[in-house]
């Protein structure tokens, strides 16, 4: 099986065979990475969508470059970077008309008004379907990453889970709808990333280690217990889950549960920190506004587990991965 | 007609109906972009190619690789600026092995050591047929762009030219060889980029622009005319073709001059500079061992012209344009 995972590791063996790869931060793997300048750090993430891969149905061509654009600011937003400026990659087909390119580039443009960002520059190209990769540099005093966790952390959570999965299934799969699908439909059409939260969490020593939910909890989870070699435990009934995801779980008969552990494409914030930081976290998500929930706990040891009435069971890495079957 | 060009003038357009684009140099278009820290000018570019445009027949994936890095090379070169780190947005599809992959990541990582430069990161995703980005960041204490051209500059040129044309004709078009191919395969399947000649102009204040060839010289010439608003002009006699691409024009029937003018995809670069400024560019390319020649001058006034037998007539802009029929 030929997935993202064993793709990323071989390449980066690979990287490292040729002695490349140290001249930034974190030294295992990250979805972004950071260059130390003066006491700042720069941070730079990259990441690409396609049309038969990432445009759901009915997605505009607007909504296409926000959603390019947003992944980006969700990646610098768990680093706890402010974004300063963006470069994108447009590959086009020969039949995508003028309107349509430039429909791209008002939702890139839209977004970098909302978070403050600026457009750089680009390049185009043409190829078979629409591809369109985003390069976004950002800045910040002390990035977080997912290697930092620590055993005796907390595992906390921004917002509610749940929406993105209803939104995949009603619109791939042909759910049934429930009475209010806004919130549903904006968690696939228009995401948000928590960039001012991930600021804030940043100027916090407390606050050890952050990645986003675009991949999913339960594969975010992983990926944070493999990067920083700890165990992590969540408490299945400290999940938040969104009312719409649950009622839209229970007009479906699907497990509200999964819904939220195994979507992807959350933007949400996954974050550990020292037990005596969350009173801290806590109020300063309560002056912005943004819902926090502890969901679990770290120790000594190696994996994911979830903490349910029967005890613990290992939690399956289950969530978006490019090219697995 | 859609053509590159064309979206990128109404992109710009709407980037800056936004009010976006003016936290970075050069203020009009340019194929890189330089943020000020401290004394210095980080500077960023990023190219992209697609299996069914740019991978030539027998093209191997190291090659692939090879050519997106080399590009975004010659683009730093072009600006004067040494290239730190690169970060690759890798779109893959199903039926590409691991063995590919890592090839193409192999011409990547060959590239890196030989200009010397990191890989920073990347990320993957699927898509139709392979597309790959490149993201280059570089810092130079001075960029150079294509819209310092001063009228009184004298035009100059690295190396020899027409050798990516013969290449493409002969491995597109089935054209006829000659008996040394060397140097027209290295030219399409392992360039080089004009990097240590790109960082000593930058130190030179006598050189007031450049702009490498890879969208060919005619195009390139347009370009900084377009940039700088003057009137370049080419002494058709000066520009250097190398040996085995008159040899390749006469065994096909081929006129040399529009080999070296319209192919595209060579990575000399084309500068301006002071004319008292020649002897020390001269010594300079001497000393590293580059040919370099002067092919022109610039007045007041707009456009391109070649200077020949029966005076200066207009110069076409023909080259590399993606998505022109």
């Amino acid at each position: 099986m030929l997935d993202e995972l064993k793709i990323i590791n071989e390449i980066w063996n690979l990287i490292r065979e040729k002695g490349l790869g140290y001249s930034v931060v974190p030294s295992s793997f990250d979805d972004a990475c950071a260059l130390p300048i003066g006491d700042s750090f720069l941070v730079f993430t990259n990441d690409g969508i396609s049309e038969s891969t990432d445009r759901l149905p009915n997605m505009t061509w607007y909504e296409f470059g926000w959603r390019l654009a947003i992944s980006c600011v969700s990646d610098l937003a768990a680093k706890g970077a402010r974004p300063l400026g963006f470069l994108v990659s447009l590959n086009v087909t020969r039949r995508l008309d003028m309107k349509s390119i430039l429909e791209i580039y008002k939702g890139i443009a839209d977004c970098a008004k909302e978070y403050g960002f600026d457009i750089w520059g680009g390049d185009i190209g043409e190829s078979k379907e629409v591809v369109i990769d985003g390069f976004m540099v950002g800045v910040t005093k002390r990035p977080l990453w997912r290697n930092g966790v620590r055993p005796g952390d907390l595992i906390a959570i921004s917002g509610e889970l749940g929406l993105t999965g209803a939104a995949f299934h009603y619109i791939l799969q042909g759910g049934t709808g429930i009475s209010d699908m806004r919130r549903i439909y904006e968690a696939a059409y228009r995401p948000k990333a928590r960039l001012k939260l991930g600021m804030l969490l940043s100027e916090l020593d407390g606050v050890h280690s952050a990645i986003d939910l675009s991949d999913g909890l339960s594969r975010s989870l992983h990926e944070m217990a493999r990067a920083s070699n700890v165990k992590l435990i969540v408490r299945e009934r400290s999940i938040p889950i969104a009312k719409e995801a649950l009622e839209y779980a229970k007009a479906n008969s699907l497990d509200p549960l999964s819904l939220a552990l195994h979507a992807g494409e959350e933007y949400e914030l996954l974050f550990t920190l020292e037990p005596s930081c969350w009173k801290q976290v806590r109020d300063l998500c309560n002056k912005i506004g943004v819902r926090v929930t502890v969901i679990g706990y770290v120790e000594k040891g190696y994996g994911v587990y979830l903490e349910g009435k029967e005890g613990l069971r290992p939690l399956e890495e289950k969530g978006w991965i490019h090219l697995r079957e």
